[in-house]
């Protein structure tokens, strides 16, 4: 039988790395074999390409929507073919950091329209759809307030360049991840991030339990 | 008025680096300013990404098909919004080593449908079409021996990775680059490659004379 895809999505800052860290912990204890990677960035390739999609280049060139949305759809791709399928196709279960939701609400809300995402999600995508997405939410204000004392605690001023954006964009990305979760009610669910890190794990688990127990794996 | 826009296609080996010099060269003499540039690779960012499509990673690890497309019309996307159109709009002439053909030619060859990438050139290209597409056609057994030889000559054994790929890949896109000049006669000129630098350069400007002509442009 096919391995269980989990998706988790959110704005920077709704906890996502502390979530999934959690997660895959707790379903190691639980015997249950998970592979945990990220988009974009989820091969040696895929490295490179995240690379040179998010870091500023010293020409000073920023790329431009279209050629960013295939990126990051090539970075998709790939991921999926080298690693994301052939896990699945074993059984494994796999558990991402972004995918395809990311891309709907980002680059969305850069005002790539809704046919074109359509259009190159259908080429790449196919039939594949994660099993559960689980988007943490919470307000941007406070999310890039979190961000920002991580970075400056790390002595950086930056964690990729999204953060530079202004809020009123990553209130758009929040407004287009909680639109994707009412649109797709039986995939996407939607976990509030403002509490602390056990209390959102608590969350997460009691969603996730009942899609464990139909593919017969353990809970507890 | 807006520039000209002539592309130079066809397999390697098949003289288009020397012929788009010696084409410059003679637009240049005759006071015709001529922007060159090339695919992949036409803008800072988009050499970088010409470098990870092309050169071998030390991983191993390669570029399915599908990603390799989407690298290909990012870098498209990119050279056409950064350097392509504000020349063309500017009224200055460019010509390209490579553009969508190539794509077209190459990627048809290694097995994306036409379908799929009528609809990713819809995407990017929108109604962007060159004025004239100069295909220099010769047997891939002849065109490859000359990139051996000059290889050699400069003691690497590759170009670019499709030169390690078989005589009946590149016959496959020869034929491809045919099919295409013989689908659209008004834009696609197909000029016999396999004589001399000088012959090949004469029977270029003979076909591109014309179309200077209508646009008010000098050819002597």
């Amino acid at each position: 039988m096919a391995g269980l895809f989990i998706t988790m999505e959110g704005i920077e800052g709704s906890g996502k790395s502390t979530q999934i860290r959690r997660l895959a912990a707790r379903l190691t204890r639980l015997g249950i074999p998970v592979e945990v990677s990220k988009e974009p960035g989820g091969t040696p390739l895929c490295r490179e390409l995240r690379q040179l999609l998010l870091e500023p280049h010293p020409s000073g060139e920023t790329w431009c929507a279209k050629s960013e949305l295939l990126l990051f759809y090539a970075d998709r791709a790939q991921h999926l073919a080298q690693s994301v399928l052939p896990a699945l196709e074993e059984g494994r279960m796999v558990l991402l950091d972004r995918f395809d939701d990311s891309t709907r609400a980002y680059q969305g809300a850069q005002g790539i329209s809704d046919a074109v995402l359509d259009r190159i999600a259908d080429l790449v995508l196919g039939r594949v759809r994660p099993n559960m997405t689980i988007v943490l939410d919470m307000d941007p204000a406070a999310s890039l307030g979190r961000v920002e004392a991580r970075n400056s605690a790390a002595g950086d001023f930056r964690e990729t360049r999204f953060d530079n954006e202004h809020l009123a964009f990553h209130q758009r990305v929040r407004a287009r991840f909680l639109a994707i979760a009412q649109k797709e009610p039986h995939r996407v669910v939607v976990v509030p991030a403002q509490d602390g890190p056990d209390a959102v794990e608590e969350a997460i688990w009691a969603r996730l339990t009942p899609l464990l127990r139909t593919a017969g794996l353990p809970v507890e």
